[in-house]
């Protein structure tokens, strides 16, 4: 177990409960549509007893991307904490079969293993509620320095940051991966997440990111600009690549000092965008970790998202290799 | 909680771990394609280990049925036993979730919750590996003979004849619903589930059953015959209705002497046979239970079945009784 890897994803592990629900529904539970929430144990509880009828499918949005780099055929590992119970058991099991490399150990004490309800509105766009639980749990000293020296990329996930004790785990993670002369990625993942975090996103994106993920309003919120253009200038000032998404109008990404446009990817039926964000970045870091120019990550980025907006689920169900064999030849 | 119910399902409470197989899958791991095997905790996790990602949702046989009752609008209970577990509250979850009553507490000891490995093969058929665990655990004892008194039919599984005890609350569930003078239902599940119990299974139908589910194979194999219409007859001479499953060609209906075939519903997209025969009872039992004929009742069969295998997972997504709604008027 001691090849090299593409990507290192250090995230939440997290089983999704996705159910079907109007917005009434989303009115009645305090839930603002399209964002993630934080609840505790009884809020857990009581939103769970609201729900309909579920299915439960392995998430976390670091460990979605690290199963998309998997699909395309990269090598991927992904870092984060689950306990010894039940859905401890189906996260390891569905990361590791997905051909990820998933070197932390249960915790045999602690929170019970962490889970987000996903409520799908008719138009597809999905709203959150995440306990934490055991993911909440990491530290660093679940990051093993040897793991992130190993990948070329080591990817973080900005929901991490809502827990002290893990937010340390990423400040270790992405000191070892640049004592190791490895590039270091960012999502900021939620713009309550950088409503949140901004003071210290800003600090990390300053000194510490290679290469920042964000949707629009995101990265705006992190700069407190209105413009995006704005945004991805002050951020294209500290990190080599910045890859700002907008949903059904692609990407951009500024590279280099280059800044390149690229088409969303066309997507049939449009079913539940829960993990198109994650599944943008895996293609994104497979195709930089491959060499590839930031038009054809892009590319990548946009054609994984749109296998996974195409289903119910936050991981690809088609391999994305297959899929991606029109862009590399 | 006492107010009448048009059925009461009693059968094996299991969670669904669905995943996407194929036939050299089967092989490798001795599984015979359609059928259902019984596999211990060892082989559960060995078998899991070898599985890809999976999809959870919540299944079994007799659930799956007083689901869809519930899903076309009647009223219906579920008798089966979970663990005191994770699993355990995702089952006890869904079926509530689904308005489907469910009476009997969760086990405080005792094997984990059980769980069903399903491999769907490109062809959409299922292959089912069962570890009963907690639901093989069902004894007489959880079968309250009130809420059985309050449904017009009371539908038993053959599944669950695999464990004695839980045989023994079959048997005082019939006895239960005959003397509040309510119907008694069976399907025989399974082929292999017949083979192992043609006896008891013959001596149920005989003495117990007033509605038969069962495939042509099943039947054929209860009376050892090689002609389904022998099998047919035979089970007309002790029950007063037997419907006869026959996938893409719909069902025969024997009922009250007269003969009834009745087509198949239209399918678009075949995905996941799981749950076919089970939403068809569901149809079936409900315009049984509202006075609807022997050809209605095979209709709302027909139509509750084509919706469950248009998707993954064996409950419906759809409601049925919007989609009835061209039958029913």
């Amino acid at each position: 177990m001691h090849h090299p890897l593409d990507v290192v994803a250090v995230g939440n592990a997290l089983l999704d409960v996705l159910t079907a629900g109007d917005e009434a529904f989303l009115a009645e539970h305090g839930m603002v549509k399209g964002a993630m929430v934080l609840i505790d144990a009884d809020q857990a509880d009581r939103l769970y007893a609201g729900m309909g009828p579920a299915v439960e499918v392995s998430g976390g949005s670091a460990a979605n991307t690290a199963v998309g780099v998997a699909s395309f055929g990269g090598d991927a590992a992904f870092v984060g904490r689950v306990r010894d119970d039940q859905l401890g058991a189906v996260f390891a099991h569905d990361i590791r079969a997905a051909g990820v490399e998933f070197p932390v150990r249960p915790a045999t004490d602690g929170s019970p293993s962490g889970r987000s309800l996903i409520l799908v509105t008719p138009d597809a766009e999905r709203t959150m509620a995440t306990f934490l639980g055991a993911s909440g749990e990491l530290t660093s000293a679940d990051v093993d320095d040897a793991v992130i020296g190993r990948a070329a990329v080591t990817f973080l996930e900005g929901y991490l940051f809502d827990r002290p004790p893990a937010k340390e785990a990423y400040f270790r993670a992405a000191a070892a991966a640049h004592r190791a002369r490895r590039r270091v990625a960012l999502t900021l993942s939620d713009v309550f997440c950088v409503e949140r975090h901004r003071d210290e996103f800003r600090r990390l994106v300053r000194e510490q990111v290679d290469v920042l993920f964000a949707n629009e309003l995101e990265l705006c919120r992190l700069y407190e600009v209105v413009e995006p253009d704005d945004a991805l200038a002050a951020a294209a000032d500290h990190c080599e690549t910045v890859a700002l998404t907008r949903s059904e109008r692609g990407s951009v990404v500024l590279h280099a000092g280059a800044r390149v446009a690229v088409p969303a990817h066309p997507v049939e039926h449009l079913v539940d965008t829960t993990g198109a964000g994650d599944l943008y970045a895996a293609g994104f870091l497979y195709g930089l970790t491959r060499g590839h120019d930031a038009e054809l990550c892009g590319r990548l980025g946009s054609l994984a998202a749109a296998e996974v907006i195409s289903h119910v689920g936050a991981r690809p169900v088609a391999n994305l290799a297959e899929l991606a064999e029109p862009l590399l030849g």
